[in-house]
């Protein structure tokens, strides 16, 4: 199937957004905690998340402009912080529905039965049974001209990682926590290790 | 394991880049085919790719100043057009080869043994046996003040897909592609479907 960018403005709304969103294949599915002003919990799968750097530890989460995540970029600007969490295959439903669109007020971790954790001294909320928490500040806010969405830039101030899972070079083994990966805006998948290979050299 | 900030800074130069890197698991594993204004094909493997809209279809990839990657960027800026190719399985460990620093005037297209396919009337080439094939104009370039990293936004003039692997919703089943993730700077995977979900709404 052969589509110009004409042809692509024509298709079916839902067909577009099923195709457009799906092209780039398996991509990341993360939990993203916040808190409200209040205290208020709240918690939303993301798709759009980009590793940005490790030294120092940048994380990039995009936003989309009057979505049900907005929330979350709320409450980011008005605390300042967020927990990225690792999604176990045993939660993958829960975590999908995250999505609904609560209203102002519900808490999903209560809605979907997915169990918080407060790790003192910060005040976003962790998924308890995530194998990877990361815990984020927010570090710059980009706005992308072209259709308005906004690249959130989180600095990692502390992360925690199962142990078992980290290996003696620090690989995190994704299959043993049985991490999931997502494909357009509602399939999730499981990795199945086909290698990992050496530090490619023009010489070989 | 826990972290915080300052751990993280002490640690191990390629241990730290191993565990920040895999952190956020599966992620996507794309090859950006480009040429530069003499014609010359360049292909690399790139894996900080992100969705960034489905209507009008946009694609960013983001960009590590002083890489490897900078002669596909210099090719970008250069002539305007990239391409993104899905990775099957089949290639992955040349997909990973391309990642090995070729001087200037080296195709990685000859030096790895993956096919390019040139597609009129476009320049930049793309990978044959890609099952999703992807031409891209910039649109917009910006700049992280964090790190300096360069968020490259495309926008998509034209895709093929394999017809086999396109269902009746527009939605790409990646599984029958054999397209592969990546996790860290050197593992690959295949996916193994858990489910695709309805649209999740607050009644559930």
């Amino acid at each position: 199937m052969d589509l110009n960018k004409e042809d692509i403005a024509c298709l079916d709304r839902e067909y577009r957004r099923n195709l457009i969103n799906s092209l780039l294949g398996y991509k990341h599915a993360l939990l993203i905690g916040t808190t409200n002003e209040a205290g208020q919990h709240n918690l939303a799968i993301f798709t759009q998340v980009i590793h940005v750097g490790a030294a120092p530890p940048l994380i990039g989460v995009l936003f989309r402009p009057h979505t049900v995540a907005r929330h979350t970029l709320e409450n980011i600007r008005a605390t300042g912080q967020f927990t990225i969490n690792q999604v176990p295959e045993a939660i993958f439903r829960q975590a999908h529905q995250t999505s609904a669109n609560y209203a102002l007020g519900v808490s999903e971790f209560e809605a979907t039965g997915i169990t918080p954790q407060v790790i003192s001294p910060y005040q976003a909320p962790f998924v308890t049974d995530a194998g990877v928490k990361i815990l984020c500040s927010l570090a710059e806010e980009i706005k992308l001209e072209r259709n308005g969405t906004i690249l959130v830039v989180g600095s990692v101030d502390w992360i925690s990682v199962t142990d078992m899972a980290v290996g003696k070079d620090g690989f995190i083994n994704h299959q043993a926590l049985h991490s999931i990966a997502a494909a357009g805006l509602d399939a999730y998948y499981t990795g199945e290790v086909l290698s990992r290979l050496s530090y490619a050299r023009v010489e070989e």
